[in-house]
């Protein structure tokens, strides 16, 4: 059965309560929706190396988290920078249709992108009914919870503030890039002991745990790195998709942390 | 002879081509400008730590870069926060005066943070006539810069993007937390090779970079921390503000970066 990429989009919207919303940035931003589909990737951020592997696959279509052209909207304020111009020239030449599945996946409920994080960390038990960014590990501690991370994660390293022996078994998961003041108030707001974010603004929100713990508030901060914190729900995509989509192959490409230890 | 604080800061302010400002943040965020002065403390930010260590040299007024509260205008966005009440509760307890010190001594000529942080690095001799946040260095790579900010900035690793035999001469110094579109843009701006940032925005920044080396640009980025990238530019207030009150004690206290690893 052939399916073109705006029925394949349909399919998904269709499945999450409150889509389309005018705004949202969850369009199709290369190709055309009368093209039949030949296979899904779905990534967290479609990178070069994401899209030279779909050329290989065969696929073209490709569900991505994160913008195509470095920012929210993919509008043209870099139209004239030779990556984007070589970037939009590839993906043109290889007829590749990307679509971001960012705000509806958050949107769809559960979470498609903290219930992703929360199967690879194997944390299903801990989640709250009501406070679905929140889990409660008994007997957890930062040392413990970045063991954790780096090993389900595979990081290299866990960025942590926070002593490994100080309890944290309230942990807010504030995936992705949210504002230091969001991240701020999630302490209070659902009475954390520790976030686990990806990106973080450090000089409010780690400012404010180091004077939350000089001042004796248990408060504790671990940074995984934006793709490394929501890339799983790009992987659970999959899963999620497939029984909708039963006769096209899905493809999970990892895209891994974009910056190296030396 | 007694200064008072308003004094040291009318000082300070006639030293800044175009200070002061309307709506500039680099007010006094707590004390009485009739004050007399008993010592200064220069930081990057005015954290607990900070603010203990300034009560037992004695000295009342805290010069810092960044914001006390957490956000850039120190609003009461977080008023009824217990570690906001206990900061504050400190500071009017010790009667410590803290003023910020961040636009005007970006607009100093030069810019004290980038001298600072020049200083330190030991590029004098790259420093670029027309382009004060560029640093022109023959022969350096990847691997040789990253090796140098660790042993300058005495960071416990260097987070990179590019490989370590990547040249990379020309290098912007786009310190502190600039907007992922303001690092994407100095790139061509400034033709750079690399760029060494305080904090960066993964999802904009990092991909570019990522997309950038695998369509053969070349492009690094190297990640300092916020607090690594500009506090030398706090280190070296002191010497400038010295001959200026040269009966006051100046120290300078570092903070270092907030997040350690594990």
């Amino acid at each position: 059965m052939a399916r073109t990429i705006q029925e394949v989009l349909d399919l998904i919207i269709a499945a999450v309560p409150g889509a389309p919303q005018a705004g949202s940035v969850d369009v199709l931003k290369s190709g055309d929706p009368a093209w039949e589909v030949t296979g899904i990737v779905t990534t967290f951020t479609a990178s070069m190396d994401v899209l030279r592997q779909a050329v290989e696959l065969g696929a073209n279509l490709v569900i991505t988290h994160e913008p195509t052209y470095y920012d929210h909207y993919d509008s043209d304020w870099l139209a004239g920078d030779p990556v984007v111009q070589a970037k939009r020239a590839f993906i043109e030449e290889h007829k590749l249709a990307i679509f971001r599945f960012h705000d509806y996946w958050h949107m769809h409920e559960p979470d498609g992108i903290i219930t992703g994080m929360v199967r690879v960390l194997g944390w299903e038990a801990y989640k709250q009914e009501d406070e679905w960014m929140v889990v409660v590990i008994p007997g957890m501690t930062v040392g413990k919870l970045a063991a954790s991370l780096k090993e389900k994660l595979a990081l290299p390293i866990a960025r942590v503030m926070g002593e490994p022996e100080q309890p944290c078994e309230r942990i807010g998961l504030i995936v992705g890039a949210m504002p230091g003041d969001f991240q701020i108030k999630a302490f209070e707001r659902w009475h954390l002991d520790a976030i686990i974010c990806g990106e973080t603004a450090e000089w409010q929100t780690c400012e404010y745990v180091r004077d939350a713990n000089a001042l004796g508030f248990n408060k504790a901060l671990l940074i995984a790195g934006h793709a490394k914190s929501e890339e799983e729900g790009m992987h659970y995509l999959v899963e999620w998709l497939q029984p909708k989509v039963p006769e096209l192959s899905i493809t999970y490409i990892a895209v891994g942390d974009p910056v190296s230890l030396l």
